[in-house]
């Protein structure tokens, strides 16, 4: 079993559904296989910032009936970028150096971080800064880190949309309405896509293509004239205005959203079809909930997959999901491959000859 | 069986869950059991308007697959008050005549209005104006139609609400949020009341109870002294501001909603307590769906209720679940019983008794 | 508030949905509002029969998390009837004694007990013979206790046979099939009678009325006939055969079943009509599960009524769900009520009106 | 678009969840992007069998609306393998040379088959000797298909299997009880495997590993000793007995089952435990029921990428999921890889390290 260690988990970056199956099954792993122990820190980064640093001990007995819980029972509260921290008197300060400290207070051998490419890659560069030993687990709805075929949380996420659509679709249709459905996708349309596919929308917008208002325009009024006098539109938050206008506010720092696409897209689209339009944000409905059969089976392999690669001294690495197996590669790699949709991909052709509008 | 008869039936006012079902009911009592005719009117009164009225023959076969569907097979959609119909120069005309016109035009023996207080309410004073054959069917996700313990689609709206709930619990404890949640009521707060007890929520904020910004604040800074950083709030949508300022933009003409109670409370509530505030909005998911086994066994109790109540020739009256059966009551009595939530309400009580701040 | 109390809770019988949610709410109304000690007893009866005594302290921070939850967290393993107790050399002991002694030796005040009518019989006996303080909840899947509109599990039980019935009705159709579904119900057909109709079943069986295998096959054939070469029945376990045996092996002992109605008839069907039959017996997933928005609302409600049904001192009474409140009749009234279905009842006729043949 | 096209669809072997998707895309691409004609074949080969051959006319608006139903709108009824097919006299009729004159009497230029392993390799064999054009879309909810990530309806009947197991925790809990469910499989063990993982069971039981009866006794014991009186375990039907005897009836002709390995190993584990078992036989609901996100995609996917190859004139080949998209591979090598679960696959190692007995 090789020598004793202790590790460290944390989650970082937006919530989502099968971050506790990971931890469940990294605990079951390390503590159950290897006698090791683990320590779960809370609140992402900000539990190594804290003093003391802020953190558990996770035994089998604290992790066994978390695996059908949304959500991350160690918490992942944002309080800024480590390397420009927000401080009270506004100023920005560097402080990856307290998470170093904070690794070493807790006498950690290595540290798992669970999160997507923007949280990995803040990790891995305090990791190199500190010479820490870091694996990393993808985790993200947008499904947007290219090395993994599957990332934590974005199979429950898209299940989740194309549950909303499927009810809107009758009330769309009992109102001749255009129902307009806004799912998350901070920076890529996965979401929306296959959303958009399994529900049998009419109209997909995602950021990956650009979209006229006249083409979509052209979709309403060519179902009208075949007699059908409503139309279902899924649309990622993070698509744009025509003229390139980000709708999405961040998530950061507590300002809540005004006005999505979503609703200037209603307002548009009623003055250009006359039709009546109507908006579902669903918003973070799509990041808690019971996870999938899918978000439960990669979390608990990633999560063995993980402490293996820190049993194997490899560390600066990836668990990605690959060909039905868990595989891994380096955070680096994994980070830089970002994987928007390509026009070309199987289910934007599948979109198309379905008659779904993608904007252009 | 009596006489042969040709009924007419429509659904009016917002769609729901469960409306197929005593549609598809009604056409097998009336049509299997008494081997009249049955003409589905199109888009609520507006069928009985237009010319030809808008209206087609149901068969049995034409309904036996439409029990899981949500919505109305028939459509609904209101383009206004038949006695101040809005005209396209923007006059308001007194159309009724043209709906009892319509019905005589169609043959009518009598016709099945499912709808809540104020359709019913229309269709009635339709009905005494032409002398029309009338029975009623309540359907509102509101609850709020006093003679009947179940209308059609409430049961459906509050399980999806609390669904809702359950998943956005996890998301709200993993980042310490205040996550408020704005769920459907336009006039009572049944579906707000039943889904945050069954979904377990901090506050509740329905219509029939003053709140005190102070009080919720009161409640999320308590949570806090106990570990707990996050806080789910359900509030019905017709709640208003403390001020008294409705927040809820209504559904005619198209108008879409900009800002609703829950986005004012977000903001309010981040200024009192300092919290990271955010809101989901509900809206229209809660009316579609596949309906719950109860809206599609009332839906269908009622369909066949109705057809009884004319074959006996008791007009005017409506169908009322009680006890679990189902008898009948006047219309003008059904639509004059509004019922609020009584403040010594049994669910009113064990909310208090969970320690849910009402805002009181 | 009154005088401090220590109150004890159990359940009893078959575990079902909702019975954590009524345990929650009694702990706090009786802690939260009044300021109490509630002891909740383990594995129904026999915690009080256990020496010690075999109870926990139930505080609001050990209950709060369980509204979600199927089942009971106090276990309800049922060893037997405690006036003819099986032992281990195989006689039958009367051990009543010892329950009321259990009573004694945690000093409580009163005893909350959530059963079926079988269970409170069998506690109010008890009781009565210690002159005990009890208050009872009603719970059966089966939903015949007569004098509630509602107990606690049955409409999860409902809903979960409605939902199989749904996805059993596309696999019946691609294979032509003749698809029987065994659902629960000892005693009554409830369960059968309303998922059945919920789920657009072909056939339904329930126990208060006798079926003919002959008006079965017929239903067979005259869809047949009409181009439908699949049937769906739903079949409640408690159905006898033609001759009157029963088929249902009672849950006692650990004997599993090797047969019931559902297979008998599949055979006997597959004979008589030719076609091919196929079985799903949907057992024990029908207890268990989240409980539907329903039971925890009810569930809740009977928690929070039965606390103060003893802070009122009136005992020996049963909460009841009437009229959209919770009310109280005397328990031995609540359990003479049974209620079976009655063949006038409107579910009864609405299933006739569907076409769905009631086997007789 | 290159020259106009009739071509055929059928669907063979159990019916799933998602082939209505595959249908439904199929037509879409078909019909609405190269303006061919499709003809959807009933019942399987039995459709080509049949005099005159029995088939539809697909248009898209017969199957616009089927994306969300489980099942095949064209049936699949089994009559028998069309090389041995069992006549009225009981005598093995090879009627290939039907089938083959069924095409060309309908005059088809290619057909779709959408099938498990054997289905494909029948279909595969009667297209060789005919020189019929060829394309395979893989189907089975066991994912033994080899060359392919995914088949069509797998990850539905997973899912509905991981949502039973949910459920019956809670009652193995309330009870102490061994639960036992036996799940899909009629090859392999992947529904048992990721359902088992997913739901968290004790002890995972599948074809490719072969267990001890006193394993799975000493698991049992080992829970016991933690205070877990209770215990589940997910057996895939094929399982067989300790001395290789196979429980699972066949589904052909029509036999009803009347014990599978469920039952064998309640009663043998009781046996060997003392621990009271029951028995949840999942069967048929894992096959209906509406397809997943999952299986909506993948299906969709599948049936625009099968009429391409046709238009590519790429016969003889199947289409399979690999890393996110669609490719082919001849027929012949995709029914030849065969997917048993290999002792060495990451779920395999998840499942041991969650400490999971899977029985050896």
């Amino acid at each position: 079993m090789g020598e004793h260690k202790r590790i460290g988990i944390l989650t970082s970056g937006g919530d989502c559904a099968g971050l506790n199956a990971a931890i469940r099954a990294a605990v079951y792993r390390a503590v159950g296989t290897y006698g090791w122990e683990v320590l779960g820190i809370r609140q992402a980064t900000n539990g190594l910032m804290s003093r003391p640093p802020d953190a558990i001990n996770l035994t089998i007995e604290k992790v066994q009936s978390i695996l059908t819980h949304g959500g991350t029972m160690l918490g992942t509260t944002n309080k800024g970028n480590p390397f420009a921290f927000p401080m009270p008197d506004g100023s920005l300060l560097d402080r990856s150096n307290e998470i170093i400290e904070g690794y070493h207070l807790l006498g950690l051998d290595a540290l798992i971080g669970i999160g997507g490419d923007g949280s990995l890659a803040i990790l891995r560069k305090v990791a190199e800064q500190g010479n820490l030993n870091l694996v990393g687990i993808p985790k993200t709805i947008d499904n947007d880190v290219g090395s993994t075929e599957l990332s934590i949380g974005y199979h429950t996420a898209a299940t989740i949309a194309t549950e909303a659509i499927d009810r809107l679709h009758f009330t769309a249709a009992s109102h001749s309405r255009v129902m307009i459905v806004e799912v998350m996708g901070r920076d890529a349309g996965h979401i929306a896509l296959r959303s958009g596919i399994a529900g049998g929308a009419d109209v997909i917008l995602i950021p990956e293509i650009s979209y006229s208002l006249e083409k979509i325009c052209d979709q309403i009024r060519e179902r009208q004239k075949q007699g059908k006098n409503y139309c279902l539109i899924v649309v990622a938050e993070a698509v744009k205005t025509e003229t390139g206008d980000a709708m999405t506010n961040t998530d950061f720092h507590g300002e809540s959203r005004l006005r999505g696409i979503g609703q200037y897209l209603a307002d548009k689209i009623a003055a250009c079809s006359g039709a009546e339009t109507r908006v579902t944000v669903l918003g973070h409905v799509q990041r808690g909930g019971t996870p999938t059969m899918t978000d439960r089976v990669i979390g608990s392999a990633f999560g063995v997959a993980a402490v293996d690669l820190i049993a194997d001294q490899k560390y600066d690495r990836m668990v990605v999901w690959h060909n039905r197996q868990v595989e891994s590669v380096p955070i680096a790699e994994a980070i830089a491959q970002y994987r928007a949709i390509d026009p070309n991909d199987i289910l934007v052709k599948t979109a198309r000859s379905m008659g779904i509008c993608l904007g252009d």
